[in-house]
């Protein structure tokens, strides 16, 4: 019988790391991962228990200090980074150079275009970063699977973006849709997307009872979405705004067709191209997603509103933030990475 | 010194009734309404502090059967229905016939295209009906205001709509939208606005850590939208979805410009539009209006984004749908109609 | 190898009946448990994923009628029911006719004095089922391991009477308690514990944004808190809350003491009494369990903070009451009944 | 006609502050406030209405720098303090000496015994504050009316202590309470009660489908309910907990009666002990107040239900944290301490 991987996870402490964290310890194939402390946390946080007292009574969470030496005396073959895109950006190539494969969860190593990445403060220049940054593939398992399953470095994709780029995937690829015509993404996120600093934003007296845009036409994972989907910077109108619910998202997305399809003709479109795609689950009409039926899941709900005049197209995508759109995706991935079944450790 | 006007409520038991009957009860100009119960209710619904616990102790609000009889002989000028559209379909010519003017807070006189009408399952045929429904005018104060001032009856908007007609009025007007492009509007609504009956929709537990779309191309606002704005069916889209609070409306609105504007120009555009409208808040960029800062106010509140291209305009309206989507814009009308000042009674 | 157990579940269509039927679905131990609807539900309801969205995806859950032919064609042992207790009432005995053990979720067994039963609209009179309450198992595993695992119908508890059971026995047992003084469990639900019935009290707007007392000495779990305790009615004041959430029983529990303690005593007298018990979490002082740390989990978290007299005692004891509260302690009831871990299938 | 009092607040900018500033712009008899800046707070913030964007549109709100030599260039007679209680202990003094009347929110003045005023930091020692100590009256008006008409120095009580005196004052003057037994207060509180500062504890994801108790036997309010209602320290047990909602208390308050009682005794202790007082409502058994029915409002909300053994009283009391609890009771007090009716200025 093959040895369980072993694995380590940096940034279990935050929002997406915990659950990461959560999976990692119940998923069949893997030893108990490693939980590495972050620098900036002290030595109070011994254990995730500390932090996450509903995880108290279930075994050890001890957290570790990061060292290189420590992993590789540990055969620690995956390591997954559930921090900010500096340290990711930072960290990915000393761990790559350690004989590690990544998973990242921040922004870091998402873009491949020079002026998209501008926005998570990187420069060109280092030219190791510059060719791991070329090597890196983006995360999404129903579009990149053969990739990521040969990957080194995987950038897992935003939460944001999940929900946008599934939805709009099927459409452009059968080449239905008026590009030209743009394409606008409504989209809504719980409070756990904005991560666990206390701020007059994410108090609670501030977002209870409230409803609010924000980052109109300048959020981080714009160029994702117009990268994995191959869209010009005009062709797509993205506006996040923030839900009074502790986790979710939903994104209405507005398409204009070529031509006049029937209501069955873009169900097809849904259902053929993901077909064998456990993690995707197409709503027949007239049935909408809601943010309850995917939360806490790693699904990702799709459903459509086709207008009478067969033209104009409401498409509603939901997401998990924590599962589909960080955690559940990241073990989805390391499922390809490793040949396993890509609903293991996720139901 | 002039007598106080008499008026008299239906409905009050509902949301937006209540709101209603609170703002007429500490109204300046206002005798002590006459709060009516609907047939619907019974003797056990004496009075409204029975109903909303919250009036105890401010004195007496005795809910009596409806009587035209009475209603002379207290010499009720003014009559608002807070009641379903049949109701108010069915009311609205016997009160008028008794010489009351009547502001309708349903659905029920709102529209002039027939087909239109048929949402709210009324057909042509009766000529009194055909002939009111003529000439109610559409109670949005900042739109129709001479005509609400010498109205007999005012249909008061409904509370997406009021949110949707005043983000773009300024913007058609100005001839500035690239109509033919199409508009969308994302809009979301508080609970009380889908009314107090108890369905599993509103059940807390569903509500609660969700959201979800609703009524996708074929909510019953949209008529009231495109007749007053004068725009055609296909140019509008509107998608209305249930927030997870009690109150407040936030429409996302997605504008295409025939022609490059700064954003100065924009603004202008709306204060130009509602200078000296008491009740329109033009927000400057960057802020841009949240549900909170309208919510229990009769403003509403507009923002905007416009995009680097000065093409792609995206607008943020807020309103409270039970005050300036509802009884406040009704407290609005009437002020208008008995030519006291737009914000009397509102503060 | 020995071939799986066979379950069936009557009433999954409620909050506490599908928590069941996806913890069973899941359950290592378990044969695809047959899910029964109820004779009020129609056929309209064919499948759970019908009625939750959440299911879908993930195989095959049709609703079949309830047929005693068929239960037994099909081989099922063990019979759950999550249903009204009048409907329980009536079951039970035929279900344990046809040779099944059950496990009931509702009040209709869990209560051995007449006086009690009242409260469910139960006189003693027939026989069968006279003899049948004696034998009934009251389904509390930390207190009533032995009995659980020999009988054939186990009354699983109420969600309040576990928490407040729980949080009292270790100190009642150890006698260290002034009976006389009176206990006061002041205890607070999430809405999920009053059903899915749509009400005007569990109206979206009438939960958020509030916070109510009900039922104050006269709550239905009154009855079983006592027999389970051996106190006396008047030695116990026991006041329900609803909270503006979804799940979670949070009881703050105030208890004299006969003589002064140290907070290491009272700390031993709950890890002597919880020693072993895998579903019972005791918190060190000066931690508190919080609502959220034992939602979505089958523990029981019990927390305590002594008075600088040593005398005066309060207790917090936090449950999900779909889990611990109903659902999960009717898995672990199964566990100990057929002989398996106490956490299979829980975690 | 009598000139407008003048009137200056420091500390508009946290929730209380904001809700008196309201008021006071509103109250009949006062000229517009003063709007004064905390030391602390930067230039940046300039007018309330860039904290609070909902007062926008309705007028300057501009804040100004503390200077007692403006103030009295501006013949301001009375200042209010929303200000943290180091803050008040270091300003009142000042205040007093430039011959102004204070009504301070901060918890700096309410404490007559020494080993009380400990839990604020502050030692005895300073003569004048001693003694200016000794003169201030504790601000809560169905109490300590004619001396607040009188006071130089008025101390606002705080929210939990509001509820709490209010809901035991009739039964202890009565005396009725079996006050050896020992009472228990349960209480509740909206997170606007924290404050408004961002931390680990008041950000949303910590607070909401959350419920907890915290500072059990160690809560400042305690010294103040023990100094209004004559209790020794161990005659009350006091917890508070923390609801996921933004504002509103509700105390459950336990107590045994030294008689026998009926309902319709208590009931008259009540009554008779607050008629004429217009901010208490004394409920009918057997509705019970519920935070929604005095959100918003002044009232202090008074329910009870009596056990059968007419010993045992469960009390529910209900109050606006932000209002009775604070901003509305400072302006009760003004209204008092200016010979004005006591709901002025408050409908």
């Amino acid at each position: 019988m093959r040895a369980k991987l072993k694995t380590a996870v940096l940034g279990a402490t935050g929002y997406s790391g915990l659950e990461l964290a959560r999976l990692l310890l119940r998923h069949p194939h893997l030893d108990k991962p490693v939980l590495l402390r972050r620098q900036v946390e002290t030595d109070a946080c011994a254990s995730l228990a500390d932090v996450f007292p509903s995880l108290a009574g279930n075994g050890e969470y001890r957290l570790e200090p990061l060292s290189w030496t420590a992993l590789k005396r540990q055969h620690v073959e995956l390591l997954f980074l559930a921090t900010p895109h500096e340290v990711s950006r930072a960290l990915v190539p000393e761990a790559v150079a350690h004989g590690m494969r990544v998973i990242d969860l921040s922004g870091a190593w998402r873009l491949k275009r020079t002026e998209h990445r501008a926005v998570y403060g990187f420069q060109d220049g280092d030219s190791l970063a510059t060719e791991l940054n070329a090597r890196a593939v983006y995360g999404l398992p129903e579009l990149n699977a053969d990739r990521i399953a040969n990957a080194t470095l995987v950038a897992n994709p935003g939460c944001y973006a999940t929900s946008v780029i599934l939805a709009l995937a099927p459409l452009l690829q059968a080449g239905v849709v008026d590009r030209e015509h743009g394409i606008v993404s409504d989209s809504k996120s719980g409070v756990s997307g904005a991560g666990k600093e206390a701020t007059s934003r994410t108090h609670f007296v501030s977002v209870a009872d409230n409803f609010s845009a924000y980052s109109v036409f300048g959020h981080r994972h714009v160029g994702e979405i117009l990268e994995q989907l191959q869209l010009n910077q005009d062709e797509l109108i993205f506006t996040p705004h923030l839900l009074p619910i502790p986790r979710g998202i939903l994104s209405t997305v507005y398409v204009h067709l070529r031509q006049k399809l029937e209501a069955a003709q873009v169900e097809s479109c849904f259902r053929d191209f993901y077909a064998g795609k456990h993690w995707v689950r197409v709503f027949a009409t007239p049935r909408l997603p809601q943010i309850q039926f995917s939360l806490r899941t790693n699904y990702c709900d799709l459903g459509f509103c086709l207008a009478e005049d067969g033209r104009r197209l409401v498409l509603i995508s939901c997401v998990d933030n924590l599962l589909k759109g960080a955690a559940g995706q990241a073990v989805q991935n390391m499922n390809l990475m490793y040949g396993w079944k890509e609903d293991k450790g996720l139901q």
